[in-house]
């Protein structure tokens, strides 16, 4: 009897040195074939961009892969999804059973999924069929300890190969920081919004310009339903998401509202 | 009495000088306060994509504002999210009455709408709880004739600055190019995805690289509830999308396949 190696595609948004990518492949099986396409620096933020007019350039690094175990890591000068679209197009020898994008570096609970890199490289691979698991550890330290998160993302890595998962349906893990993890809630992703978005600063020419910043508020803080609700309390979330943004219950109301 | 003139916020991800986004402000009523905020150049397929580290900075462009009107040009280094965020933070009176995004320089029907610079903008000022939309004429040219877009984008943003859209909606509008327009669908955004999607080249040195190119295919082309059904058959098409990408409808059955 011939058992089939499992494919995983392994990317991030931290790029292909960020310590969470490292803790995440050494979690994954021995027996597995094992792709790590990864952005050659931090592409934090870039939700599902591409790289439309810069030539893109694949990178071997011989030197990150593990002895006795079938790793192939490379990089790629772009976003998360210009590496796992290239991954699938040109790098791998067939459709990967699973795409795995993390550990991220920063929580992407709330509303924090719609520009985050990670989770649009598990979108990307989502449309195209692939079972895909962005997972997250609320600690932007290049230092963070992911040790505690380890045990749970072999836990449920392996059940996404053995029993796939739905149509258009990916997985957003994230867990808590510094802290043993009480247990795992399937939840929703909270409603929240960002405040005070930017600090203004003056340049020595006398100009102004602006960095990002801003605080993450729950719009519901009491409902637990929802990630925003149990991390702080020391449990891991999975929210299931979508790559599909129509809303055709809407359609109806809609013709409505525009008379057409 | 006193009638509230309508704030309206207006970016793209072609960037300002693009002539789409110039023929959507000339459409705009005269009596309404104009906010162009878009970037310095194109930025197309950035989808919700942040400026992380880069500093941000306005320019202001009164060359581009027509006269007897109240508009208000400006230009930013950054994505169109950067454009909308900063506008709503740091620039605008205070929050505007809609948010217009385009008129694209090419489509975003079908599953293009999780890649568009312009639906990213579009997707951001709606969690904003801003009445949002994004217009789209299926020609990429920077010639390409917006004249047979401007009566239905007029009675489009009438209606939705008169009526609003409902919480966590926004509308993504695309247009048949270089016809008469026969009517207009208010339908689903098609499921589709795209092959054949990256072109191989050597430089010089002898060493490949990749630029993205492809084709999106309808994965139901007889479904004529979708936007890529009616656009060859020269309809416009209304998608309601929105940016939540959470499934709580899927939480039970997670739960089940991963048991937790």
């Amino acid at each position: 009897m011939s058992i089939k190696r499992p494919i995983i595609l392994v990317t991030n948004d931290d790029g292909v040195t960020a310590p969470g990518l490292h803790r995440l492949v050494e979690a994954l099986p021995d027996e597995a074939d094992i792709y790590v396409v990864a952005p050659d620096g931090p592409r934090s933020a870039q939700s599902s961009a591409l790289t439309m007019t810069n030539p893109l350039r694949i990178h071997r690094h011989p030197e990150m892969e593990a002895d006795g175990r079938s790793e192939h890591w490379m990089s790629v000068n772009g976003t998360p999804v210009d590496c796992v679209k290239l991954a699938v197009h040109t790098i791998l020898p067939c459709q990967p059973d699973v795409c795995l994008a993390g550990i991220n570096h920063g929580s992407n609970a709330g509303n924090s999924i719609i520009y985050s890199g990670t989770m649009g490289a598990v979108m990307e691979t989502c449309t195209l069929g692939i079972p895909s698991v962005g997972y997250s550890l609320l600690d932007h330290s290049m230092q963070a300890d992911f040790s505690k998160t380890i045990p749970l993302i072999k836990e449920i890595t392996r059940k996404v190969i053995a029993n796939g998962l739905p149509d258009h349906i990916c997985l957003n893990v994230n867990f808590p920081a510094d802290t043993d993890i009480h247990g795992v809630k399937v939840v929703a992703a909270a409603q929240s919004h960002w405040t005070d978005e930017y600090k203004e600063y003056t340049d020595p020419a006398g100009n102004k310009f602006y960095l990002i910043t801003g605080t993450l508020i729950n719009d519901n803080p009491g409902d637990d339903g929802t990630d925003l609700y149990w991390l702080p309390r020391n449990y891991a979330t999975i929210v299931p998401v979508t790559p599909d943004q129509s809303r055709p219950d809407m359609i109806t109301y809609i013709k409505d509202i525009l008379s057409v």
